[in-house]
């Protein structure tokens, strides 16, 4: 898994940050790419990177501002373009789709693939045999959600070397044990899966949350995740307009992420107010309630290593 | 006048060339700037000049297909953000309206300004003291329209010092030779205007088309045109496909220059599928046909000097 940042700022593009979205790559997991937001010249930024607009099968939209939506229509007629014949699954708020099919409409668009709306509702969303997708409604000045996505218990690793030893012969009882079943020897000898498989080896959670105030919602589907992604367009100067406009400080990012029992902080939706210099006081502020605090930049990707998210890369 | 090509690709964004959106600087004759066409990321190209979006007044959409359109509500909003409060006309086909109004309903985009709507149809579609914009439908697979924008003649140019040598002294009576009045001189002596003035100077003509095969209305909207901007989607080879798609080849495109007794032609809507070579090869075989052919790139500005248009900068 890993997560590649392709708009990290708040409400209008700048030089420097795009307008919101970020991917969800699961190519490892299960060869494909989830979506999150879509702002204006998404696909422009996707040029920018190994991104293969067909692999990305699933578009999750957390609200209906212009930022996070406008660069939709362009994105799926470009998939087309391209040739991308697999299904696309857009979840988002209501009215959604009504925009998207007349935009699709008055510009005589017409997809080469099957295109399917979920329109979210709070709770489970979808599921499958590796995820699961959460949804709670945040508190923004339009419906906004948040999306909780958990990656379902691995396997444990099959320890070849002690099978050997236990006079486990190479072959199909060697896959029987590695999928949890006990198995008999030809000496009559019962070999248990757990003598030679771990424990299962525990799935990722990632939340990556809408344009949102402070609130209980953000922290529930935060709960014990392994990286939250929480938009910051404020700072502790302006903590009352963060709420007149349903948005947050990074002071109350980094308070989800502890309250919530999270690991790391992403905090996004960054202001163009913001120069280089307040980021870094932004981050330090943040990490006085919450260490693991870091604001993210357009490009920058983080992979999931050792049960952690790494930033490996800054593609351009 | 300057002319600054801020999309000059075709159907899908690339590293190179945006989708469709061409800047006239009126700035010099009345402080303002038209747009013609508005592609996805027009904004995010807008930021890379020296343009002010609250000087845009006029935008003019040749037709619906997304790659002219998907940049204009994102631009709408960002003017409004920035604080423009001047109003703005959107000229362009029907439907354009519809969708603009929706799309800003369901993003909740309140603008600071009034925004007008002016269906196109053909023959004159504007008119002030200093300008004419006329339009006539093109041949595309949709309705698409052209404008000739034409600037009125502007007085001609007094000669100060042959008017002192005819004893007209300095003051308001030079005002009124130059408006183009006789005046008498104190002496009884009448002087005329035609005696000190030069003959009115004429105004540009520059022809933007939108996409199109090659057409009569487009060498009509050319006629004696000191710049044609005219697509070039396909080239000598693909000739059967321009025709079926609605698109014009370099050939084709030299041609209406050519038949319009034009003085410039500017060739956009240029596809990816082209590389640098080819441009020359394109360049080079329009010439052919009309002498001056130029490609045109994203950023380029060519400004209006001495009655001809020279690249004078490229902006980023």
């Amino acid at each position: 898994m890993q997560i590649q940042f392709l708009g990290t700022g708040a409400g209008m593009p700048s030089k420097l940050r795009n307008t919101s979205s970020i991917a969800l790559k699961l190519l490892e997991e299960c060869g494909k790419i989830w979506l999150f937001d879509c702002g204006e010249a998404t696909q422009h930024q996707i040029l920018h990177t190994t991104i293969k607009p067909g692999k990305i099968n699933k578009l999750f939209i957390t609200h209906l501002h212009g930022d996070h939506i406008f660069g939709l229509p362009g994105f799926l007629s470009s998939r087309s373009f391209l040739g991308g014949n697999d299904p696309l699954t857009i979840y988002g708020p209501k009215g959604l789709e009504e925009w998207v099919r007349m935009t699709l409409n008055v510009t005589k668009t017409h997809l080469t693939y099957e295109l399917h709306f979920v329109e979210v509702t709070e709770g489970l969303l979808f599921e499958d045999d590796q995820f699961q997708v959460y949804v709670r409604q945040l508190e923004h000045v339009i419906p906004c959600y948040g999306y909780r996505i958990v990656q379902k218990d691995l396997p444990g690793k099959l320890d070849v070397e002690k099978a050997r030893q236990l006079g486990v012969p190479n072959g199909p009882l060697l896959g029987r044990l590695k999928n949890g079943f006990d198995v008999q020897l030809e000496n009559g000898e019962v070999i248990s899966s757990e003598q030679v498989v771990s424990e299962p080896i525990k799935g990722f959670i990632v939340t990556i949350l809408g344009d949102t105030r402070y609130c209980e919602a953000a922290i529930d589907l935060a709960k014990d995740a392994d990286v939250v992604i929480h938009e910051a367009t404020f700072d502790e100067d302006t903590t009352e307009l963060a709420a007149i406009y349903g948005h947050a400080t990074n002071e109350e990012a980094a308070r989800v992420a502890r309250e919530a029992g999270a690991k790391q902080l992403f905090m996004n939706h960054i202001s163009a107010r913001f120069l280089s210099h307040d980021l870094q006081r932004l981050v330090q502020h943040a990490r006085e309630t919450f260490a693991e605090s870091y604001i993210v930049n357009d490009f920058e990707q983080y992979a999931w290593r050792n049960q952690t998210c790494q930033l490996v890369e800054k593609e351009e």
